[in-house]
């Protein structure tokens, strides 16, 4: 499968010139769910388009992925309309597909089928403009695609990843070089504890710091998220849901809006990154509020600095 | 079974003169208690205790109880020695005792064994210096005690309340009651989602304050609480505990440090809820790193203020 940038995925040359400051890479979907309140169909998904929409907020993100033949242009269109840069994203035959759905409590998606179909040969190759980018988010893929995409981008560019259980059971020690080799790790609650053996989360995350990671940030659902350095901890509040409808790629949502915020600021300190955290939470509460990534047309950086307000008031005392 | 004041009980008359700002009413108990981290035997147990040690680190409250005849001197010395009133605590013929266990991961007690004794025939009866107390806190014990201490209290006394599963099971009807009479009622999520049958915390904190309590904390262990008015949200931090050794208590000593910090101020407003949902998290929190009560003695008001430092320093964006 030939990794070639699409003629009819190029953006305008204008989001081209300015979107060499972050690359994402993770996956498109076109996703079913299923959720107590309502069901979406083939709505697009995947942990690259999640990231890549919220980090557009902030930024035009590149994208590295791969999509089929059969993927719908009116999710294209949606994609160019954000602004992201689709000259990462090579063409195989069938899009990535998985559905899946909620029970009552909504923590936890239930699988009911993944068709892996063109990401199981996904080379991610990164254009040469995509090769200075200063900032990297790496989605949940294959931990040693995410190793490939380290060795070909710029050694200065702040590195950003993400993983899943599955990742862990079957490649952990790709997935420690990894960490090792990245600036901020993501894990979830239970993926902490599954990596490194311990219930205790504090412990998780100074095991992951041991490795050589400068920041990990514990994704702990509706109850937040916990930033840790070497030289400190941040607790971020999870913002109070009343019409949570579809938790999915909430977390991925969380990190492109964190890696967006991060590159348009330009600049890596903990204070920062506590506010990237903050902003990432605001997002990914606005993403579950609705289906799929259908939130992305009914808030504007508006919505998203007000519900940040709330954040502030709702952690103060 | 006399419900009366033991003479051996009474302590000075400088306590006994400053005590009618606070009443609390839980169990004394011994308790076995183990845990990855070690075991201790006939510890000194119960919320009642719990609670009024958090709370004497700000006020000297009384206490309603029930002990045997077998509680040992040396704990009654300890009870005395933090200013705890006990005219209120009456004599049966044996102690209350739990004997329990953790697992690895620390998130739930599982018991071995309950002996309720004394506890069986319990009928609290405030004396007659308790009845003008300004706050209540009601811990976790039957709501038809509960709801007859409230009767024999002052109409005008600020009531928190606690409960467990098991009233939630069994009196369900009798604990609503409770928690319309009450201003602040404190649950833990499993208990506030099974209490409305729902996985939603916020619509469970919704439909408290719709039966008329004022307030609703709903207590998320590690994940710290949250409280709730008809106006506004508040989420506190789970203090991040690097020497987890004994879970047992920390909710009533959360509580008992919140109401004895309320007491001490003397107002009730959500900005003082606030700080004192933080001074009891803090006061949990050092509870939770020793067995039983034993953090008792090794803190003083300094540390509890450095740690509400802390509360702030990891809450900061």
């Amino acid at each position: 499968m030939p990794s070639i940038c699409l003629d009819e995925f190029i953006t305008s040359p204008y989001a081209l010139k300015e979107m060499n400051d972050l690359v994402i890479c993770g996956t498109i979907g076109l996703d079913d769910i299923e959720t107590p309140f309502g069901k979406v169909k083939s709505t697009l998904g995947g942990s690259g388009i999640y990231a890549s929409l919220a980090a557009s907020f902030f930024i035009k993100p590149g994208l590295v992925s791969i999509v089929g033949k059969d993927f719908p242009d009116e999710h294209l269109q949606t994609l160019k309309s954000r602004k992201i840069n689709l000259d990462g994203v090579s063409k195989g035959q069938k899009t990535f597909r998985w559905s899946g759905f909620y029970e009552f409590d909504m923590n936890e998606a239930k699988t009911k089928k993944t068709e892996l179909n063109s990401l199981k040969n996904f080379k991610p190759i990164l254009p040469a403009h995509y090769k200075t980018a200063k900032y990297l988010f790496l989605a949940n893929i294959d931990p040693e695609l995410q190793l490939s995409i380290i060795e070909q981008a710029s050694k200065k560019a702040l590195i950003l990843i993400d993983t899943m259980n599955y990742w862990i059971e079957n490649k952990k020690p790709q997935l420690l070089k990894v960490i090792k080799q990245a600036d901020i790790v993501l894990l979830n609650d239970a993926e902490a504890r599954e990596l490194f053996k311990t219930p205790s989360l504090i412990l998780a995350a100074q095991k992951t710091l041991q490795l050589g990671a400068k920041y990990v940030i514990i994704k702990k659902g509706e109850h937040g998220a916990l930033l840790f350095s070497q030289k400190s901890h941040f607790s971020a509040p999870g913002y109070p849901c009343e019409n949570l409808k579809d938790p999915t790629g909430a977390g991925d949502s969380f990190a492109g809006g964190l890696i967006g915020y991060l590159s348009k600021r330009g600049q890596i300190d903990e204070p920062t990154i506590r506010k990237g955290v903050i902003f990432g939470s605001a997002i990914a509460s606005y993403c579950a509020e609705d289906f799929g990534t259908l939130y992305r047309d009914k808030i504007n950086f508006k919505d998203i600095k007000e519900r940040y307000g709330i954040f502030r008031e709702i952690r103060r005392f």
